[in-house]
């Protein structure tokens, strides 16, 4: 059952550590099959190195139940399928505790477009989520988390396909793209964009967003209609 | 003697250069066996890429005195068991010097909870232990630092089970855990949250705890009765 | 044809994932061959371990145009050859978003000459370019970086054999040489000046420039018609 | 001649890049032989990768001529000689442009003793020297660079042996011990020492130098007449 999506949803996994994203078992991919509305996810707190396609969980997108594997899946499931349930043109999501996207979190602060790095991936702010309530803490968090997320997103007018990620505060990045593969890459960039930002602004406190001209060329030509970056 | 306890110990001092905690020699690890009173610790100055189970040194936890083993013990031998005398439930002790927390010692603060990679691990900040007195430190210095540690922990009302871990003020830190290796994995994970807490403190200056209901969320769900983190 | 060149470029552009220079795709390495008139340089968006000779790109200095190779060049092309066209003494070109380059970049900082490291390599201040109009950014955006880096030079009266890099405002740098491999060696070095330039600046903000007389001394022991560092 | 000397600064030397201590050949060791007055010294310029034994230069102490080898020696061998000449007790000397040590010297700050990773090797602070004079620079450079050193030494009343580092200003690094691996070894922690630097003093400005009780407990326990520190 979804043999493919649960191997291309192991190797995502494996990616993390190969892209020091990871520490221990600190990351999740999950990757979903619209048709079906299933997704397959990792299992919960398992070692990378000991992780195999069978570990691989699949639920169903609307009702969070376990279909297949004999593992319980990753503890932020519910995050991973209010996601999912809301943002139709995502294939894969992932989440880590990766260093600088966290200090970001940490500090629960947006990660401004402050260079073409960030323009080439992301159409503008990585948002960083509001706290969540006492309310929404005590009660189905991981639901909750994703329901901010989803939140930030509305309330701010940003495109979630355009800006594939977002820091929650006081936690962590989600990233999210077409495919698990392609949500790892955008993990991969925001850390990249996250470790710059912290010291861009040190060297220039007050930094101001990049030229919206600048973060239009270099968002569209690799993403727009007219994109002309790579071989296609 | 204790081969099994010894293997242990030589494996969670081997892992310290693995995750980037050490320099040269500069860590050591310990391990005990409550029922017979032994605690197992590396030899001092010994290089970790020579080192044997051969090499672990076996000692009795109230007299220090050495039972087996034809090397001197870690010269921190007198802290690590002033620490397992105090703390009943630990198993494993760990000293570093690794760059993150050691710089937070250097300091002399705390390293506060500011994230869910905290909580996740710590139930509140990571104490740093007051300066040492000169007859403190002229004195018995290595069991003074135990008992500094302690004096922290019961001062300010910190539980050593649900923080272990401690910044040693002008020093460098310790942790523990159930087993030699349980405290090297929170060694790792304080590494990360001292890296992380240095730069969200310097995107947020003045940056407050986290909200402890977080805290409680994250740390409950992974260490309290009703924990649903893992394949528990 | 141009079978030499395009194994230099290809080695140059296998040598910055190497050096971590690049992450994913984000780099690019020419070289020219001033005879004929011709480029070789990089694909554009073709990961660097699935690259091979053949993947090179020729292209016309002047017009641009593809003579020989079966892949799309670099979108960032028209930036290297209005380079090589102004630049006479240049033999290989470099574009990489490498961190701490890419910070000085983002800050809109021109990287001063702050030490021996620095002074061994480029004889001043590494600039920064100003930030470009919309005109150029919405017309033919790559070649106005080319020319906006060539103004820099140009205005400030710096000469680009003597300081062999620039950090493109917003965007990232460029470093150039007498070859493929020099200016892949420029870069690491701007790299290297890069970082130890942020955290100098932070332990002493205000930090002036080196004295004039060291920069001379290193410069030239290197790089004068009186050299004598190395075996020559 | 001298092969065991040449084999170890060989070793030595190769060490440098292994620390990470080094970029491209920038780094030199040297050892000398006292009663020969000889001193080995890495070539100039050459990669460590295809650096071999008989690379090694053998120079007089006193004269600096070249007595063995079909290289030149390093341009700092001048400054190698004058540490030599004037520090009897020291069998080994280091220079790099190790990161962190050299953002120090390009802030032209002494790096404070400010805690026991610190007090485990230096003695006090490690010295930054002043900045150099036209005339200096204009003149024997290198030789002047080491007397630039030992004047930081007398006129501060430093013991060489007991703090074996130096910051040299706008420069970077040298450091030395009782033979080329010794002073690989604290050049190594002083790097360490660098790193953990920048970051206590950013978390905590003003920071005081460590308690002078705990400096000689730390320092006295490795390297005073009654060290109890290793197997010894």
């Amino acid at each position: 059952m979804l043999e493919q999506l649960k191997q291309q949803v192991l190797e995502a996994n494996l990616a993390l550590p190969q892209h020091h994203l990871v520490t221990f078992t600190w990351g999740n991919v999950s990757a979903i099959d619209r048709q079906q509305g299933l997704v397959v996810i990792k299992p919960s707190g398992v070692e990378y190195d000991e992780m195999g396609i069978d570990d691989m969980v699949v639920v169903e997108l609307t009702s969070g139940k376990v279909v297949e594997g004999n593992k319980k899946p990753s503890s932020d499931t519910a995050t991973h399928l209010a996601l999912y349930q809301r943002f139709d043109g995502i294939g894969g999501i992932v989440h880590t505790h990766s260093r600088h996207a966290t200090i970001w979190s940490q500090a629960g602060l947006d990660l401004p477009a402050w260079g073409t790095t960030h323009a080439d991936y992301f159409y503008g702010s990585i948002p960083c989520t509001r706290l969540m309530t006492e309310r929404e803490i005590a009660g189905q968090y991981e639901q909750a988390t994703g329901d901010v997320i989803i939140e930030t997103f509305v309330n701010r007018g940003i495109d979630p396909l355009q800006v594939p990620a977002v820091l929650v505060n006081s936690h962590g990045p989600f990233a999210w793209g077409k495919s698990a593969a392609d949500a790892v890459h955008n993990a991969v960039v925001l850390e990249e964009c996250a470790y710059m930002g912290i010291f861009a602004r040190q060297l220039m406190p007050g930094l101001r967003d990049m030229q919206p001209s600048l973060l239009d060329k270099h968002y569209l030509r690799k993403h727009g209609a007219n994109a002309y970056y790579g071989q296609h």
